[in-house]
């Protein structure tokens, strides 16, 4: 039985000057006019598929069993690549197969992948199946039509080459979020009271255990490694960039 | 009978910055709390009405019966500009007199125009009329009262220049979305297998057909004849703008 | 009885690229999945107090008694800076006790405020009480649980030094919006006919009062004593910032 108000979410390269957006939104409220619709961003890169695979994770990890989640940078529309449908914490993930899963597919267990096979009957777009194809799906899957959605198994799903650090050897920066603040992919796991970021310090609790101005590491709001500086902007401050290596001291 | 969730869309040139948006919400909301509020854009650029009007008609065209759009792009708030009632394919859009209609009255049929009578009995700003106007009659319609607002027939709303181009002499760029794709008014009827624009080529089916950072033409998901560059931003690299004429070679 | 769809929003200096807005409203439907939520601003600038406190005055000022309303400019998390729960209105806010209920707590009356004394059962990140606190108990209160969320009187709650003009004498522009008008600390109850803003001129009713380009005040829509310039950026036009004081002619 579908939730009374199922929770469908959107992460996308689209901006939010055009009505891009909202027609995907119409898409789905015309399968499921009970959903209630959540932005998570329309603000990734045009395409960039590692951010926007960043904050579809996030997504999963933040709502509760049986949400959709819709994300679409997708580069390669009209393309051969292929649609995917992942399922994951009672979860369903809708997105292109071009490496948008990475992060939730990293982070998140156990997941597993589907190749979406539905097509709509009318004529469908070559540029936009964000809103043709994916949207529907979503809406029809809120409506608790999702075995009118065809599949098959897709063992490997396209995935980036970025990955959790297993070591702090392999540290590096993934995310820089609004306020300048640094992600990295060294899971809380990998660190010790004693664990000492070069140039920076040991890590701290909170952005407060340092003076404003000053740089400090702490274990962000994602379970990962961050860097910051106290109110002010890191990345800038520390010219640190998705892909800088992040250095220890032992 | 209204719709048990009745949709309410937004269209504006507010940004996003203030509270202005959320004010219109709460404003349909008091009459309508059932109502589902969806954002078309609010980044439409300050008083640019013809960027407002083919959002709106994006907004009608991607939507179902029932739906209510309110669109405030309006630097004449405070003058005696009329205040517009239009029906389309059974929706219903609420906006200043000033051209907002237009694209959606060259694109849609048909349509139907009022004026809009109704005034809020407490005392209205001179500044606000989307809050203290448009809002309140979208919830009243939503909430089934409609009858409640009058209205008198206008035959002729204010239209802007622009028009859907009847052959290809007349096309031109009418929009630059997010990605720097650029739309024309050209409709895809017009368009033949050897439609040829000049210095880009042939129209083709979708942005693959051609490398990353060639140019390309094909047929937008609005049926509108685009222009591209293969994952690049095609309004600075081809240098065109809004109102830029569209050559083609025979 | 709680609502059968309370309204929760959001005014936050998050911004809107990253995933937190929406982490914030996976907290607020796990308690409540039936609210309606509504955005005020992710876009107030980081760590700007006194623009929340007027982006949330404005938000109270807009929404119906039930309304609940989550704040988020939190430049001390971490710090002993308390949580603060208000009552104004017949709404509820929620948010860091910093001053950011400054401009509801000068403008609106009654109001009363308590500290928030709720702390989760499950690990609460040391950066983000906005996800991990404030936006639960906003779950809760809006699904009728508000009982469980203790909270102690809080009479003296942090509040900015800016405040209501009592005279014209203490005018000073308090806010600028997306428009780049001007909006000041000076209610209507302090205008006459004749009061006279040097170098631009007397009380107007609306900006076509004036010619296109040139300066106007007028009562804005919020009640206060706005600068503008017909069609312009006044801010810009007249180089004006918040904080500048605003100079009378008798």
């Amino acid at each position: 039985m579908p939730a009374a108000r199922p929770i469908i979410t959107f992460t996308t390269d689209f901006g939010l000057a055009d009505a891009y957006v909202a027609e995907m939104k119409a898409s789905v409220l015309r399968h499921c006019p009970e959903a209630t619709l959540v932005d998570i961003t329309h603000q990734i890169s045009p395409q960039d598929v590692l951010a926007g695979s960043i904050a579809l994770e996030r997504a999963v990890s933040a709502f509760m069993g049986g949400t959709i989640h819709v994300a679409v940078v997708d580069p390669g529309v009209g393309t051969d690549r292929k649609l995917l449908v992942a399922h994951v914490h009672g979860q369903t993930v809708l997105a292109p197969d071009n490496g948008l899963i990475t992060w939730a597919y990293r982070r998140l267990n156990p997941i597993s992948t589907h190749e979406l096979l539905w097509r709509p009957t009318e004529e469908t777009s070559k540029t936009f199946h964000g809103r043709d194809i994916l949207a529907p799906v979503a809406g029809l899957i809120g409506a608790g039509k999702g075995d009118l959605v065809p599949t098959r198994r897709l063992d490997r799903p396209v995935l980036l080459d970025v990955d959790i650090a297993r070591s702090l050897d392999e540290a590096q920066v993934i995310h820089i979020d609004h306020f300048g603040n640094l992600t990295t992919n060294v899971p809380e796991e990998l660190l010790t009271s004693e664990t000492y970021v070069r140039e920076i310090g040991k890590v701290r609790g909170t952005y407060s255990d340092v003076e404003t101005g000053e740089p400090v590491v702490l274990v962000g709001s994602s379970g990962l490694l961050e860097i910051a500086v106290r109110n002010q902007h890191a990345a800038t401050q520390l010219d640190l960039a998705v892909g800088s290596k992040v250095f220890f001291r032992s």
